[in-house]
């Protein structure tokens, strides 16, 4: 019988036995598998911590105690445990489950989360605000290799070994990904864990760990204890012991009684403590050849996927080859998320095309940038490619196949990418740092500081600009415009469709400042390859003529905008449209020239409102009212992303249509606009100046 | 005969003997102590550095090879030699030399920086150039303790040992300041220090390091007889070993003879090798006590001046005890920098204060933050400060004097500052993260994604915002509006004057959201403390009435546009004035019923003007004139911190002159843009609607 339907929340754990709780976790990866397969999600990281969530949930009492997941990418299991099993079928859908840990879904989500290397500095807020009101709730944060090497996580562990926080720290430290961990600090860990002898033999950790005795010891003797057994054991993470946090591993992180017999002793200690818990991503995701064991097999081979490490929660999805395995089973292809433009596309592209029936997908934007960006590296060897732990997501890895020596790939640590990426361009090097616009957040004084300060010429490939969909609030592209308009020296540029996108980026390398390109994660629209000519900075392009209203559309957007602008002129309208290119510098002369004697103009972005593409509009447009009277009737409409909320999950068109930035909410905005205005078709033609 | 106004440049280094740079290094201190107690700046890092700087510009060859100054405050024994000696006394003022390197100056300067932890990145960036390039440059970094520990540098250390960047790394490790550096990882250093025996037997060292036979030895012999000997010698810093870099140290950093050897052993080496030296900040410092020796004595004991460790090259002046003696030694008093809102103000208030002639000086904005909020906190025990290595500059201290409990000084970690904030006040703390506008930069992801992604009630204290004066470019506090207004959730405040800071934090605190609040270098007015009351949230002031024209001004700057005001009714124009208080949420109706009808609407703000307080009150008014044209007859000017350009250093006064926002610029262009309206007083009154 099923356990995990039964469950009415964590504390139900503590009635089950070790049998059960394997069944359990059979059942946990069965609902997670089944359920990725058909929403899109995080799979292999929530798969590798199936046992090290319920040996958490088992020993502490959430919601009372607080488990804090880093990045939030791994919290399916957490997710199934409490309260979300009935729902979990609508997994990153529009009002469905959020792929993250959400506080409006439940108590026992402490932190709503998506970028890597928070949960440290969560965690320790928490244990420092209980230590201020003598509480007694304990404190665990669950982190992965990748995201413990972010400056901001380094900065914690720093400041934890300091105070001396009390807090458990889980160190989930799996070893399967494809595109490796890098970093200095991931070869120690390796070491350690070359070093340990678990590698050979579990039973040796069993009989170790089992002498350690609990009852009744203090506190003090228990850290000591488990210290010398354990640590000595596996050969001291002395790393960590120098920067004053207990180290204790290397605990087999599929191995129930390991997890609970080592986190029940690390949660009696009054220290920092890190538990360094080795699993595999994707645990139990090979269902067939797994039969004979289920998926709980210890036999169970590494999954060969194209997982990216879980850089910064970015989308990872579904393995392709584990995919295709999938379809066979079932005998139907399993829809792959809710729309085309699902992330899924890019990241898992090269086994879908293979797929004889996969129906052909436009190369999205991120492919065409990558194509161009090798084709440009071929004829200037000063190119070289920066990714902050996302090779495959930037779709870099194409750079580093062609160029090995000219791709770095820093982990997650954008501040870095940018900063270093200064440094190359000083040193004669045209580095294109490519980072998703919402990590890019990361790096906005570097941005700043570094490259636009010191007028280098970097150019900052800001991917998945705008809605990114089921990813939801923490990883919507929507702040980053508004930030850098600001920026002196900066140049900000985003193309209409795929083939702009290659003209842009050889100009982004015919000019000498830093240069920011904005792309969607949408795909292309299927154009033909066209040998891409530079483009003047600065230099807008009129698509229609028209004398009553004017659409300028900042980025891919424009393709909507021409359609809601069909609709207009089937209204009665005389409709001009702008591809404007640039948020900056603007085409003041263009726009200006087009938006005389207009009645309304209406600027579009896939991006927040407030201080964006349409503000710079507007600012130039009353500079022009000021000199000029005539500009003093035409009206600017703003579309965008609307100010002062943050967006939700769901698929980008549901989004879209939620906030009415799709072809049907663009024109009815503007038709609201109009009809505000009092305006009438054919009655309000250009005045004569 | 000085030697230091004879040198032609870096390489002239060459030619003098220990004796003559023993004397070159006398005159340096000589000329920045001299400097410095008239233009304000970074004493005590320079002072530290002298040495050091001396053996890498022997040794090296700059410009061809790179020196990075990370943080850029301790390069002015660094300018001396490198072409700036004559134009030195200009240091700090407008059109003189920087408080920073800077590139527009010399070839010798790499980065204009500022901000600290970016050596590290630029210097593997340059290296990594370099490899590419197959060039033979050598590249050196030079990094205090503090800055070491910040993310990003943490960062650069994880990329660097893994990729084995060939550089030489320069740990300028001093133990002087007062705020003593923070972390889990200084621990670390001091521990290294206390064990080592050069402590003891300054000789030790010197035996020792000369026993290595450089000459004719392979790199790899070398790598390995300095690690042996040098590292054997002083402990090993297994720390950075684990992470790749070779580490040698602890160098005494005023011992020219072995910073040289060190210098030349190591930078022989094909890998990234730390060399930790111990200097001391202020050294030579004391001139009277010091004459036996003059200023190179040996036996100086530490300062016990108010040094903030060097954190983000924020200002830090002279000390206050030592400045006191220099007022003796010169009979008259030393000019402390140009204008009364000098940085040192604040800073070194406390020995200006006790110093009998002293003039009597307005508390500045950060003093009466701290007094407000330590009378907050013995109120409401939830109240806890955040500071990220600058205590005293934020005046944090004195929070921490009298709650030593509720005070985190997480050190250079802007970041993590604020993540752990979040974590606080989900904790049920009421913290406040005081950051001056400038480092906030750095957290700018921290504050969307975790603090108002998750809408907890953290109170940001962005002090310094605005221009800051001499230290420059890197400093001045114009970026965050921009990037704060779009943030969901988030409040944005700033109060007219210093009594209505403290109303405004007592609002902080008596809501629930993130909440912003932005105050200036500058001294307040002087005005008697009032109790202060709770404001409601987007509830601005009208505080003068007019017909014709409407300033409204965001924070402090409103004193000089009624100063403007008051010159504008001079010349007959009808003039009211708005204290906006808040740039989120704006209060919409005393906006738009008080712009109705008026000829011409003047935001100011002193931050940038793109997407900034005035956008906002553009865009509120766009959205006014679609419903009512009346509107549409208003213009809006926005005056602010022109865009497209960074602020140069010089005084706050002279900046605001020159780019036109003090009470002569603001009213000039009120006048410029009447005139383009061809606006005549009496003429243009309200029109009835």
């Amino acid at each position: 019988m099923a356990i995990l339907p039964t469950l009415r929340g964590p504390a139900d754990l503590r009635g089950l036995g070790e049998a059960q709780l394997a069944q359990l976790a059979d059942e946990i990866r069965e609902k997670i598998i089944e359920t990725v397969s058909t929403t899109g999600g995080h799979l292999g990281s929530s798969l590798g911590v199936v046992e090290l969530t319920i040996a958490l949930h088992r020993l502490l009492e959430s919601p009372r105690d607080r488990i804090v997941w880093d990045t939030g990418h791994q919290a399916y299991p957490h997710k199934l445990l409490t309260g979300r099993y009935e729902r979990f079928d609508t997994l990153r859908s529009l009002g469905g489950v959020g792929g993250f840990p959400r506080r409006t879904e439940s108590p026992h989500d402490v932190f709503d989360g998506g970028h890597a290397g928070t949960g440290l500095s969560i965690g320790q807020g928490l244990a420092e605000a209980r230590d201020l009101r003598h509480g007694l709730e304990r404190i665990a944060v669950v982190i992965g290799d990748a995201a413990l090497m972010s400056g901001l996580s380094l900065e914690a562990l720093n400041d934890i070994g300091q105070r001396g926080t009390r807090m458990l720290i889980v160190l989930n430290d799996n070893e399967m990904s494809i595109s490796p961990t890098v970093g200095a600090f991931s070869k120690y860990l390796s070491q350690i864990k070359l070093s340990s002898v678990w590698g050979k033999s579990k039973s040796a950790y069993d009989r170790t760990i089992e002498r350690i005795p609990f009852v009744g010891a203090t506190a003090l003797e228990l850290s000591q204890r488990l210290r010398k057994s354990v640590v000595n054991f596996a050969q001291p993470g002395q790393l960590f012991e120098d920067l004053g946090i207990t180290y204790i591993g290397v605990v087999p992180g599929h191995d129930l009684r390991a997890l609970l017999q080592t986190f029940a002793g690390a949660l009696q200690l009054k220290e920092p403590v890190i538990v360094h818990v080795r699993t595999q991503k994707g645990r139990g995701y090979r269902p067939a050849e797994a039969d004979q064991v289920g998926f709980h097999g210890a036999a169970l081979p590494p999954m060969t996927a194209a997982f990216e490490p879980h850089a910064n929660g970015g989308s990872r999805p579904v393995a392709p080859g584990a995919r295709s395995r999938t379809l066979s089973s079932t005998g139907t292809p399993a829809p792959i998320g809710h729309m085309p433009t699902e992330s899924m596309a890019d990241d898992a592209a090269p086994a879908t095309r293979r797929a004889p029936d996969a129906p052909t997908k436009a190369p999205n934007y991120t492919a065409v940038f990558v194509a161009e960006l090798i084709e440009i590296a071929r004829h200037d060897r000063r190119v070289v490619g920066i990714t902050a732990g996302m090779p495959t997501g930037t779709g870099l890895n194409k750079l580093q196949a062609e160029f090995p020596d000219r791709f770095f790939d820093v982990g997650i640590a954008e501040q870095h990418a940018m900063t270093m990426a200064t440094g190359l361009a000083m040193g004669g090097e045209r580095p294109v740092v490519a980072l998703y616009s919402t990590f890019l957040q990361r790096a906005f004084d570097q941005v700043v500081h570094d490259v636009c300060q010191n007028d280098q010429p970097v150019v900052i490939a800001v991917d998945r600009a705008g809605l990114v969909g089921e990813d939801g609030t923490s990883h919507q592209g929507m702040f980053t415009l508004p930030a850098q308009r600001q920026v002196p020296n900066l140049v900000i540029a985003s193309p209409k469709d795929e083939q702009e996108l290659r003209a842009l980026l050889r100009t982004a390398f015919s000019q000498d400042h830093p240069f920011a390109l904005h792309y969607p994660r949408d795909p292309g629209f299927n154009l033909p390859a066209v040998e891409p000519k530079v483009i003047p900075v600065g230099q807008a392009e009129l698509l229609q003529d028209g004398s009553e209203i004017l659409l300028i559309g900042f980025g891919p957007i424009v393709d909507r905008a021409r359609q809601a602008a069909a609709r207009l002129a089937a209204d009665g309208w005389s409709v001009g449209l702008i591809n404007a290119r640039w948020a900056k510098p603007l085409d003041r002369q263009l726009i200006l020239e087009q938006a005389r004697g207009k009645r309304l103009v209406v600027t579009l972005e896939e991006s927040v409102v407030t201080g964006g593409f349409g503000s710079g509009v507007l600012e130039l447009l009353e500079e022009a009212r000021t000199v000029d009277p005539a500009f003093r009737e035409v009206i600017l409409k703003i579309i965008g992303i609307p100010a002062d909320r943050f967006v939700e999950h769901g698929s980008v068109a549901d989004l879209r249509g939620l906030i009415r930035i799709d072809v049907d909410g663009i024109t009815a905005q503007v038709r609201e606009t109009l009809a505000t205005l009092h305006a009438v078709p054919g009655t309000s033609a250009a005045k004569p100046v």
